[in-house]
Order: structure tokens, then sequence, then C-alpha cells
């Protein structure tokens, strides 16, 4: 296997993604933490997004640069023996294709664009204190979205059917951001609590738990497995 | 082969890459117009996101729904013998699955969501005229992603290297709309209007060429293929 060396952002949902995909295939990788809004971010060089996750590795001696989370997700699977992130059965294919691209534009759209922006983005670009309103606004769009994941989580073994597949890790990515900043309570949830408890006792999860955020300790409950 | 439906609307980018892509792949299927807007839209009953494209087709004797476009793309390419839709180099693939991820969020929030708005929005949910500054704005983003694409169409046989692949089709589902509308001149982009016109010739794009949106007439040089 080649040298692998993933650039991302711990609190940024798709970077999260790519880490716990990384962690379920085994491949190893080196850390390089980037920080996308700052103008000397490396990735500007390399990714014409200027977004992570990046990786950079390389193919037959040649390099090859992943930018962006399906690139990164598509070769983890192009290498496998046989299916890891997505299922073998093809309604469990289609439907770990959709829940992907459902968290990709419309939970990020909904919910992140509010949340992460009112706890993560104006701390970090100091543009002053969260307001009350926005938070209640992206508190009610998360509810929706719980709503509809507490219900494929009772019906279901995993987010997409039987198997495990790209649409948890996704899921667990976006959703384990919120979790440290307190923003999901679990006893409302009882079914997706299963779900998620049982992601996060998988090793791919363990460095996701030791990412903190300068200035905001995570939930007390954020890197307990027995929460 | 089961048979299949396509649930689609004619001037909606991902449902146009629908089309092409079962064009390319030479899947025959039975058109379902949709207009997603209207509360009574039949894909309300079977994709939570209400929206197209969506196939109904069978897998095994068992009904099989393909929501959105990473479903079906994903599909298709699972039924194939060989590399279709992602070419089989890992860098081209890689730059494949980046372009269309660009061409959903980047293109889409800064183009589609502004031009695609005052140009089809606006007269098909009745709000109005288009306005000057929306135009001028949505024409200025399209521009910067016309620099690119032009930058890209110059260096490489197609987008993402020396093969056809998903992102050609993705590209051209978007920039085929906005060319109805009269939105872009292509004696300004040659690399990308050669780029264009070899996809404007495939069999695939014929469907395409035909529609047309009510009260709007194409640009003259819409369907000719000598443009």
């Amino acid at each position: 296997m080649s040298q692998c060396v993933l650039y991302h952002f711990a609190f940024h949902p798709a970077s999260r993604a790519a880490r716990l995909a990384l962690g379920e295939a085994k491949i190893e990788y080196a850390d390089a933490p980037v920080r996308p809004w700052e103008a000397d971010c490396p990735l500007n060089q390399f990714n014409p997004s200027g977004m992570p996750p990046v990786i950079q590795t390389s193919d037959r001696g040649r390099p090859l640069n992943l930018c962006e989370l399906p690139a990164i997700l598509g070769w983890i699977e192009d290498q496998q023996r046989g299916p890891l992130l997505l299922p073998a059965e093809a309604a469990e294919r289609a439907e770990a294709r959709r829940l992907t691209g459902w968290f990709d534009r419309r939970f990020s759209d909904d919910v992140d664009a509010i949340l992460l922006h009112e706890r993560l983005e104006k701390p970090l670009l100091k543009l002053g204190p969260p307001e009350a309103r926005a938070l209640r606004e992206g508190r009610e769009a998360l509810k929706e979205h719980l709503i509809m994941l507490e219900e494929l989580a009772g019906a279901r073994d995993w987010l997409a059917g039987r198997r495990l597949s790209q649409a948890d890790l996704v899921a667990a990515a976006h959703l384990s951001i919120l979790d440290y900043f307190g923003e999901i309570t679990w006893t409302h949830w009882p079914a997706l609590k299963t779900w998620y408890s049982k992601l996060k006792s998988r090793p791919c999860f363990r460095p996701l738990l030791a990412d903190r955020f300068i200035g905001v300790p995570p939930a007390s409950w954020y890197a307990d497995l027995d929460f």
C-alpha cells in the first residue's frame, strides 16, 4: 500500500466521514489538519474548491490526488475485493447512495449551514456570539431530520438496510459534530441512540472522540461509549 | 433487462444527467415526466426528498427504486461489464467523481440557484419577471465556471481526462439547460464548444434537444448540431 496523507479539518462533516471510511477500510494515513478558511490553506494549491477532505497518495508510481468525499469513498471501494462501504444488494446500494446525497445536500443546507455556522464558524472566524433565533431555527430543522433518522434506525439494522454502509459513516460524521456541541438529546431518539452507540464502539470512531475544539469542551457524554 | 420507468423533469439538471447516462448505457426506459413543485407530484410517495430523477425498476423480481442521481449513476455502472460512466484509471476516476460533486454543489449553488430561478422557476411558479441584478450576478458566476471549464476542455479530451465520463454528462446536463435559454455564447469558449459539440452529436443527447419549455422557444442554435 502506498503512503497516504489526509488533509482534513476535525469539525468538518465530510472530513470526518473520510476518516471513518479510511478506518473501516484499515487504510493507514498521515494526518494533515488544515484550516480551509485561511487564505494560505495548502489545499488551495491542489483542490480547485479549496476544501477538505483531500488525500494525496500514489497509484502505480504516479501521484494521485483524491479531492473531496465522493472521490475518497469511491477510491476506497474500488480497492476492496468485496463490498465494504456499499452493500452487495442493489436496493441497499441505492439506499446508501441516496442517503449519502441526502446528508451532503439536505442535512448540510438545513442543519449544518445554520447550527455549525452559529456554534463553530462564528467562534473560528470571530463573528460574535450565536444568535438565539438562528439556533432555534437550526434545532427545529435538526429535529425534523432526527425524526426521519429515528424511523430508519428503528426499522433497519443500519441506515441503508442490513449492512453497515457509507450512509452510516456519513450520517455519524454529521451527527458526531453536533453531538460534540451538545445538540443531540439521545434519550429522545432511542433507536438512533442504539445505532450511534454501535458505530461509536467501532475502532474507526476512536480518533474522532479524541478531537477537541479550542475553547469549547465536548458535551460530557461525547467520548463516552456508554452514554 | 427489467422494465424501467424514469421520473424526471426536462429542465432539471440531475434529471437530464440521468437521461444522458441511461442513453450512454443503452438502457431503454419509459418516460414519466413530473412537476416536482406541485403538491401532488407522485415522487412524494417514494422519494423522501420529493425530487427527481427517480427510476422504478426491479431486481431479481423485487421492486427497486433508485432515488436521485448518485443512486442512478451507481446502479448503471454496477451493471456494466467494464467501466462506462467512470474511466478505468484511478486518477481519472477521482477527477470524474470530483467534477460530478462540483456540479452538484458549486455550480448548482453559484449558477443554477440564480439563473434557473430567474429564467425557469419564476415563470413556472408565476413569481413575476426576472430581475436584472440577479441575472447579472448569475451570469458573472456562470462566467467564472466557464473559464474553469474552458481550461479543462482545452487541456483534456474529456473533462476528467482521456475518457468520456459521468462528469461530461453532468456538466452537459447543466450547460444544456442554460444553453436553451441562450445563456452561453459559445464563440467565447472555443475549446468548450468543441467538447459540447462532441457530446451534442451523441445519440444520448437527441431526446434533450427535442425538449421544449412552454412559452419560451429555445435559443436558435440549441438543437443545431453545427452551432
